[in-house]
């Protein structure tokens, strides 16, 4: 990160404009900055690895803070323009998130099997001494750092290709001048508070219809029986019965978390936007994070389960890590759940005011 | 149950042998009303059922209260009477627990199974559809069948034997006249108090040794997760290491909550004879009888998982249910973690005044 202020304070400025103009355009050389360092000599050279993971980092931050102010204040900007370029932020994001949730999900997989496999008199797991233990240790690693040498792969030809070319054109220009809808962005800066109000205030409702107060209760037992009703989100479809039914089923019991924690995120970077306080958002975010990792590597483990001609025993240890791994998830549920009631009313509380 | 009071209230009884007679004919009387139709025609014709689940029941309560008030008020029993009852005892619980034991164990397992494998939108489990939950219940459902109809075979069997029929003519004896040391229970009633400190006095102490610190937190990871050192109980020995080391390190895990819930069962009989209230007791015998079951379901799943031939998809759900069961144990923990520091004040203050 640098040390340049990447907002500009509301009171300070005359108009709506000004101020988004001043986040992105500081975002924009944020990413300008942190691009070339993240790509290393990847853009030219085949096979190099990207030079700096913090570069990656800072270039992915502001990579989502600009997606998030383009969808918050959308009403400002040039609507072609807005709407292209999330698209290629949102690729982007795909692009690089790929590799180190990979790194991030072996770590996470493979500590949790050897803390249940541990033998040592004081940290004795459930799994140990247990035979299947290595050899699921060894498949799950095999099968990790294959997606992730393949994830490398696609990332270091995207880096070389023209869209990344484009996208960073595009940005050359956003640091520059940002594309605004000049009546939009020639009202008083106050005028941007209702739209965060409205990021809040999408926040609550969606986090209000989450199944939290079966998740307040320690042990509810949410994370492995009784999955939530896929009828909770309205754009869910019940999914046909079949061979990944218990995969569906869980992923339909996600989604509105999932869902949740993009509205964590934009509600923080609207907060951002206006210089506010974002309040416990951040650890609400890190909360739901936990529970996207948990919930991803439960479908790791229950696909590497269906490899081919694996022993029982390893299958069998692969059942007690993924069980582990939702119990996890309903972990970090339990965690949102006591947590949201203290949040909530600084969120609500704030957008009734403003959206006043 | 019988109508007739199984307590004679500390207050109206003038001497320590009076109370503990009284409390002793009427359990021996409830022990032979039950006995005939615990036992039903298995006495006298093989293969017949035990004609009432209730009898076994109120026989095992009887005979869980006796063996538990000679245990507390030992000194004031002929030694070598109570030693030898005791044993008797003993082994009729474990020979009449065995069978509803399988059963509920049975229940237990299948009814998890079930709630996770179920299909329908408003129930499915993180098993949901998957190819193995069948044949896991099946197995598991062959094996308990096999194990309670042994334990059944037994059961009857010893039914007719001439060591039951010495027991029953033992408590015939008892429930007319108990074999006392003359000095001890000519003592006044109060001098029952001290003992019966001294068992709530016991729990206290194995309770404040237990990890309960831990399972206070919700989701410590405790109950599959850096299980606790071997040596917490002073008597317990670090095992070797083999094939069956996580079977060794649960029962080692399991084993001082296993040993509290019978010093909770010792302290609510010593209350009941003294006609005190039993405070919050019955609920911590509940929650760690809770704690039993799923300990005692999650070994036998994990054996049910060594079974030579059985299919990767059948082992991985085992695997699941096995954590489920540890899951559950970890529940009864957290649980007992809640209820403790709000039962025990009531334990060690009457403790320790009657101590004085």
């Amino acid at each position: 990160m640098t040390d340049a202020p990447t907002t500009a304070p509301v009171a300070r400025a005359a108009t709506a404009g000004e101020v988004l103009a001043g986040y992105l355009t500081a975002q924009a050389g944020v990413f300008l900055r942190a691009l070339p360092q993240a790509v290393g000599e990847a853009g030219s050279r085949p096979g190099a690895l990207p030079a700096s993971a913090q570069a990656a980092d800072d270039l992915l931050r502001a990579v989502r803070r600009i997606g998030g102010a383009l969808h918050t204040f959308a009403p400002v900007f040039d609507p072609a323009w807005a709407q292209e370029s999330r698209t290629e932020l949102r690729w982007l994001i795909d692009l690089l998130a790929q590799e180190p949730g990979y790194r991030r999900r072996a770590d996470r997989l493979l500590g949790a099997l050897d803390s249940l496999a541990d033998t040592s008199p004081d940290g004795a797991g459930m799994l140990a001494g247990h035979p299947g233990a290595p050899k699921a240790r060894a498949l799950l690693e095999r099968q990790l750092t294959l997606a992730r040498t393949r994830a490398h792969t696609a990332l270091l030809q995207e880096l070389r290709s023209a869209r990344l070319h484009a996208l960073a054109d595009r940005m050359t220009l956003l640091a520059g001048e940002v594309p605004l809808v000049p009546e939009a962005a020639a009202e008083p800066a106050v005028a941007l508070l209702p739209r965060t109000a409205a990021a809040l205030g999408a926040l609550v409702a969606a986090a209000e219809r989450l199944p939290w107060q079966r998740s307040a209760q320690a042990y509810a037992g949410a994370g492995l029986h009784r999955l939530g009703a896929a009828g909770t989100e309205p754009d869910m479809v019940p999914a046909p019965r079949g061979a990944a039914d218990a995969d569906v089923a869980l992923a339909a019991d996600d989604a509105p978390w999932l869902r949740a924690r993009i509205l964590v995120k934009r509600a923080r970077y609207a907060l951002e936007v206006c210089s506010a306080p974002d309040g416990e958002l951040l650890e609400l975010d890190r909360v739901l994070g936990l529970h996207q990792e948990a919930s991803d590597a439960a479908v790791t483990v229950a696909t590497a389960a269906r490899t081919p001609r694996i022993t029982p025993a390893t299958a069998y240890v692969l059942g007690v890590v993924h069980a582990d791994q939702r119990l996890d998830v309903e972990a970090a549920r339990y965690a949102f759940g006591r947590q949201w009631p203290a949040v909530a009313p600084g969120l609500a509380g704030p957008a009734a005011v403003v959206s006043d």
